[in-house]
């Protein structure tokens, strides 16, 4: 995301219109939101908080890409806060007929969805979208690429927070195929504005992230290294199609055996170091079943986490509408 | 249409109970639907007007073709008047197993959805329902092979009224695929109804109606010719399929050349003339982006009343309903 | 399903937790369930019967097998009775990914889905998640492989009830692709928990049953033996890619000829014999057209049934669940 974009987010008074980015969102309202989530967490089996803050507007769920958690996870926030959730399947129509991305956006927005969600494999749609929408519409990016997932990076971060929220003083492990991951680079993001103690990456060579693309963290290659006190262990998904098919990417066993985190690996992390994933796993390549499974592993508290962090931005986009 | 299907249209108080085409719809009922259209308009930003006059009351969206706009803008109307609605996507499940159209429609009945909008590729299907289905069912068309879109057709309506209620002074030019447009036929109908002071229809030999297709209506084969004066320009969607596939059909350059609405060959209209496009659009073939981005076209205006003028009808229809 | 898996069915108070499969349920709570149905039931053209009792719950739609009838009928049940549903196109998506079965659904329990209604392909399946879900998850089959099918089941039983009550006296014969019915085995258990009359399962050799599969029901091959005298008559979708594909297996005339129930075979049954058949319907396969539209047809009434008979199961989850 270029400089100007993480301004682009903010509306003349300050508040958060658009969310594309982690960049740009100091400390201070990052603690917000997900001080905010952590009021939207009921116990399981209790019933989901609801509220009629968003009552009367309609959230349009744009996935040009393929999603199940994402997209419900977006769905069940917005109609829990009282929205009319409009999910557009765009794979099977318009842009099979060749609309352009603005025409299907403008579309919507004369249907008065005033808040999309937008998920697409380019670099830059959020954004570009943002630019071109009319004043009053909002932009959430739900996955971007290899870009961006702020929604991702902020539930992590509140997953963090609550094992421990001495953010300075953490270790954090990141493992996997980096360079493509827009998780990690929310989550990245996330961290180093919250000042994490330490930032580790972890790949084979061929996966580790390019030349600043992730600053201040540190580049590894070796996993019992990388994982060595950490109090965060965060397992990235591999690319079924990737794995032994890019020159210097290890076949399945290989990868596990060097960089699968499993309970034999972590044990040269903190003995109370949780076991992070964003899902959907691939348990035996880059995490072991057995570890997702163990009472070390938040992967569940994540996901509710997920609704949780979505709950406050939405209900934060919709006190700035409703401001207006 | 034969000519019993748009008495088909009215139950025997004569209010509307299905909309399977605007024949046989006249003049006073065409201006109530557009002035209760009107109604539902709110200012962008504004939250959409809601009412519960469906509340109750299950709306079955049926697509035998895929569409996303007008999919998501009955299902927004629909639930911006309280009803359920369920979308189906008929494509991948029981048509797939052999069920015949009626038995997919006797079963939603019997599951108390009573209203249907229904979208389908072949000739006659809408009214063929109608009449097969309960006397408390009611069937709205959604788009029916090249013959009918009624509710395409008031919208189209509603955005040239607010351009000029003055119907009978008005030069409508339609440019385009004539021959297989649904879009053309609905509007050229309801404009015939409102007295349009000359409809033209612009096109290739080969995409022009066939004889008595289009009663009433100027065909012509120049796009100078045809827009000389014009108060109104609708540019239709051209099947990239169609473009220099079929003998006499141009190829893309040569379409945009003799065909395409742009700023240049637009300047024979009147100054004040609109420009209407049904979307999706291809810009560059049949519309040139430019002008379909300039103040003088209406396209996302007509989207907007799209929303308005399927609340108006679903509404009117729920009313009927609930008079019984 | 395994003798244990019917006593998993009901929580420690005996209530009723996931419904798996009619074995294991007793007349008793069968004959509370048609009750309750009933009450759900409103006249053609009426509006549907509503409550709130579910309101705050999520109901999740996990459908690994397409449906259109089922999953409708689930999804108006739920909402009917105030449920937020969530429509899950599990094929498109995770599954794809590689995910398990489990991880999609500790995905969904996180996300506070506490009600998951699932159909599978594959023997075992809702079992198998009932087994591995948190406590306050319950899971409901719609439909499993060859062996299970409880909702359409009750929906039949229903039917069956309101055509004649007295299941001791009742002849009730079933007519297909016997070894391959979920249908027909959840009837039956049904059927024989009411202490039905006489069961009778007609079909070519190749389509029986496999020993023991149906206990205390009559093998028959001939239709005319099989319909004699039969109060009740139920058709079985026959899979299209079955007839003539296998050996033994007629092709559709002969088919038609020899199993079809038709207005000329089912002569030989009770004068006022009622008509059945699960849907879709393969008119001039398994059932002739003029029968099925036939007065004697109860196919619609069995749709109708299903969406009640689903929100008295759902009704009584959400009971049990606010009871905690």
């Amino acid at each position: 995301m270029a400089q100007d974009d993480s301004t682009l987010q903010f509306d003349d008074k300050g508040n958060l219109r658009h969310l594309l980015s982690l960049q740009g969102l100091d400390a201070s309202l990052l603690t917000e939101l997900m001080d905010e989530a952590e009021g939207y967490l009921t116990a399981p089996g209790a019933l989901p908080v609801r509220s009629q803050s968003l009552a009367g507007r309609t959230v349009g769920n744009l996935f040009f890409e393929p999603s199940t958690r994402t997209r419900a996870s977006f769905d069940l926030a917005g109609r829990r806060l009282g929205a009319d959730v409009l999910n557009l399947d765009v794979n099977t129509s318009s842009r099979k007929k060749g609309e352009s991305i603005l025409d299907t956006i403008y579309t919507l927005e004369a249907m008065q969805v005033d808040i999309m969600v937008v998920r697409d494999a380019s670099d830059g749609v959020p954004a570009y979208i943002a630019r071109h929408v009319a004043g009053h519409v909002s932009i959430l990016n739900a996955g971007e690429s290899d870009v961006s997932h702020p929604t991702q990076g902020l539930l992590d971060l509140l997953t963090i927070r609550q094992h421990n929220p001495d953010f300075k003083n953490l270790v954090v492990a990141i493992v996997g195929d980096i360079q493509h991951s827009r998780v990690a680079r929310s989550a990245s993001e996330a961290l180093q504005t919250m000042g994490v103690g330490e930032l580790r990456l972890i790949s084979p060579p061929v996966l580790a992230p390019s030349e600043g693309r992730f600053p201040g963290a540190r580049i590894i290659h070796t996993l019992a290294e990388g994982l060595k006190d950490a109090d965060v262990v965060m397992a990235l998904r591999i690319q079924r199609e990737r794995i032994g098919n890019l020159d210097g990417v290890p076949g399945i066993d290989e990868y596990f055996a060097n960089y699968g985190v499993s309970r034999e690996s972590i044990k040269v992390a903190k003995p109370d170091a949780i076991v992070m994933h964003p899902g959907p796993m691939n348990r035996g390549i880059e995490i072991e079943g057995a570890l997702a499974d163990s009472p070390r592993s938040v992967i569940t508290k994540q996901v509710r986490n997920g609704v949780a962090v979505r709950m406050a931005v939405l209900n934060r986009i919709g006190k700035m509408m409703s401001m207006r």
